[in-house]
């Protein structure tokens, strides 16, 4: 492909952008292909020759938008909310069109200093205290590829910073704290790292929050037993139901516990703290006091107060790698902030949201999300069919359907209804929720944030959810009467 | 943003993509920014109200462009090739626009089934056998962000292997095998999986391979002693001087040791196993007799022999991922595949540069930047100062300046002399390499790969070279004459 093709090619896409997103509200939120689907459109092998890009642009219309569920689109309302926006696509298009790997400072100096630089601008809309802040020197920001890598990261560096401290405990010791809500990340971490992870409980009266009185005990029962617990990763605004640890009282607890890092994962909820009225209820003075890590998922940002225990836990610098102003310690070579070598210029997309959006874009944003949640509780307190599972959580709904008196009616019973109920939802294409389980207790999660909803589409969800409810119930109650 | 403002500034980087590569050849390699450049010239914090992109892509061009090192340019011979092309571009131009993570397959069916096919392609391309192919079912094919993340994800894998069949092992008693050539990526394992890392010794007379005799005697030696190699890392062309650790011999000895997982690293070299003629140097058939896992940087690919190795080191299914297809075990699920949950839709990106180059379009390339080292190698050859440290591979040479006649001058002394050398390289900024050091020895590597590179770039840089070459010895003898 010469420049020519490739400026016809590229004016196509951006056209087809467009076209996506002023098409998105008509189109199918979820694919319905069947698993396999593909491998019967496709050659078993590659081409010898080269081919016309036209050829593959028609293809991708022809057998890949078919099988692509739509997370942009305004009825979307699983899992979380991604939120691609156009400042955002063309961020990675800059990025990638000089491609530059910016493993070291000198591989290319503007990937490594515009990071240091958006990470500290990212800080301040969050209301994150200087001590996070890479112009300080001591903490320090950095972007991640996930809040998976964000978490691992954070638990490698704590491990090392324990074991630096107690050279003789033993790595069977060791102990990763998470909840029964942490998001998976915690357990994989424990995986991938082969350590212990202990999953303390949560109560459905504190909306899922990990107390301190539940650390406390666990942590005097571990130590009692030669245990060493090294991490706690707490939540704030957890995938499944929105719920905020108490890092008060975690805090409190843990200045008792030095050698212990808090790692605080806001992955979905962090985002929010942009807005003043939301930083006591995400316990900001908490987070900015007591977290050695901080990670949300606007573009997988992690941030550390000690980037020491960062780069001693992760600096390897082989002879080809070694450059004259990272051996002088005057740049950030972000190679020893994270797993990888390789990194792309993901800062250019912070860059360009950030100022494509400004502060007050950002708190529009999540204004509007946590508005048509409110307006979606509305429309559930009517209802003598639907009821919360814990109050609502910012953007986030955790509800399930009940029948109308169901005093007498017990958890396993109502949870075969739930998942008849979801399972209802699933098999439609013209929204998506997905499901989740509390303490035992089948539910279902609506999670408003994608960029176009409005209240005719959380109107037309609830009368959908409604819909499949009823059908549900109608379902469940015939062998009762039998 | 608006459709219309995104389709005016869509348009506009699609010519600025063009204008970059048109005038590539005319811009210098290396960026001359000092440490701290850009915070001067941004503000310290994000604005208050979004800004018309128009002055954002004119800040890119004002303070980022100046900042960046290009590492497309036809003279940026440092590092290892990354060879962006236009149809990777439009790959993750198409990507990134519906935005969806395809942790699991329901998150979007397409994301996971093009990403099954164009792996078993790509497998093709390189001559992997079948038992790496996704439609065989039992090994397979994934993309992973990088190759340091492949190399962890195959320790975890052989690490949880291991201790399956091992239940009574001391994690402090397994240890990753890796060689002194071996990419860093090894010893970041280690660091970050917390294990012992033992560096086998090569030596310049095998060009500085691993061969069977070194292995089988640390095996017997930490056997004896009751510890565990678990994984050797072994390397098919290192970054340092493209190194290719001897397979045949390797993969005899672990016959008799069948709990030691054999990870092939060829980030660099493995791309270069589609060109039939260097299938035999590469060991491709060790590598399909006895690789439990391989990896080429051709968009990060790893390849396992046995996929339940992955899935049962990695797998954590909270409610919230579940689905039906995954229940069923009808699908992959690639989030149980690698270390994090979310993940790109990458695999466009390795389906449009299949399609627009074919097989022969990537033979062409590879075998151009072969004959481009050669043709280097020709002049190098004529040099009475410039000398091999060991044979040239593939599109990599690894050399050094010496003085005309030097049989009696030290490495310590001819250390000295190519640090000035390479110092004076580094200063310039019509072209770009890096060096490295192989058993003490500090030398210069050329790597070719930039596919607007032609003859008159390496006859350019022959020339650079040559003239540092003499100034660095014009130096050099100065106190030795005084």
């Amino acid at each position: 492909m010469d420049v020519e093709q490739f400026r016809k090619a590229g004016y196509a896409a951006i056209d087809k952008i467009c076209d996506y997103y002023i098409n998105l509200n008509s189109k199918r939120v979820v694919s319905n292909v069947q698993p396999g689907y593909l491998a019967p459109l496709l050659p078993s092998a590659p081409p010898e020759k080269g081919e016309d890009f036209d050829a593959i642009a028609a293809d991708y219309d022809r057998v890949i938008m078919p099988g692509l569920t739509h997370w942009q689109h305004p009825s979307f309302f699983a899992y979380y909310p991604t939120a691609a926006s156009f400042e955002g696509i063309l961020g990675d298009l800059y990025a990638n069109y000089a491609s530059n790997p910016g493993f070291n400072w000198s591989c290319s100096p503007a990937s490594t200093e515009l990071e240091v630089i958006v990470m500290d601008w990212a800080a301040q809309l969050l209301g994150l205290s200087s001590a996070f802040h890479n112009s300080v020197g001591l903490g320090g920001g950095v972007l991640q590829t996930t809040a998976s890598e964000s978490a691992l990261v954070a638990t490698v560096a704590a491990r090392e910073r324990f074991r630096a401290a107690n050279p003789d405990s033993a790595i069977e010791d060791l102990i990763i704290y998470v909840t029964t809500e942490t998001h998976s990340l915690g357990l994989k971490a424990g995986r991938v790292l082969g350590l212990q992870v202990r999953t303390l409980p949560v109560r459905t009266e504190d909306q899922f929050a990990l107390r301190g009185s539940v650390l406390q005990e666990a942590l005097e029962e571990d130590k009692a037993a030669g245990r060493h617990p090294f991490i706690l990763m707490a939540t704030v605004g957890s995938t499944s139901s929105g719920a905020i640890d108490n890092l008060p009282e975690i805090n409190a607890i843990l200045q008792d516990h030095p050698e212990i890092w808090l790692h605080v994962d806001a992955a979905w909820a962090g985002i929010a703290l942009c807005c003043p009225e939301y930083r006591e209820l995400l316990h900001l003075d908490a987070i900015n006091s007591g977290a050695d890590s901080f990670c949300t998922n606007f573009t997988s940002t992690l941030w550390v107060r000690d980037r020491k225990s960062l780069t001693s836990a992760l600096d390897i610098t082989p002879p080809f790698l070694r450059t004259a102003h990272g051996d002088a310690g005057t740049v950030i070579d972000y190679r020893n902030w994270h797993l990888a070598l390789g990194r792309r210029f993901r800062s250019l997309k912070v860059w360009f949201v950030l100022r494509g959006f400004g502060v007050q874009g950002f708190q529009k944003h999540i204004r509007q999300a946590i508005e048509l949640n409110q307006h979606f509780n509305t429309l559930l307190a009517d209802s003598d069919i639907l009821e919360l599972v814990t109050p609502p959580s910012l953007a986030l709904t955790v509800f399930r359907v009940v029948p109308s008196k169901h005093s007498d009616v017990d958890v396993a019973a109502l949870n075969t209804l739930n998942a008849e109920f979801h399972s209802r939802l699933t098999a439609r294409t013209d929204l998506v929720l997905t499901q989740t389980v509390l303490n035992g207790i089948f539910c279902v999660r609506l999670a408003v944030g994608a960029q176009r909803t409005t209240e005719t589409h959380i109107r037309s969800a609830f009368d959908a959810i409604n819909e499949e409810a009823r059908a549900a119930l109608a379902v469940w109650n015939l062998p009762a009467r039998a």
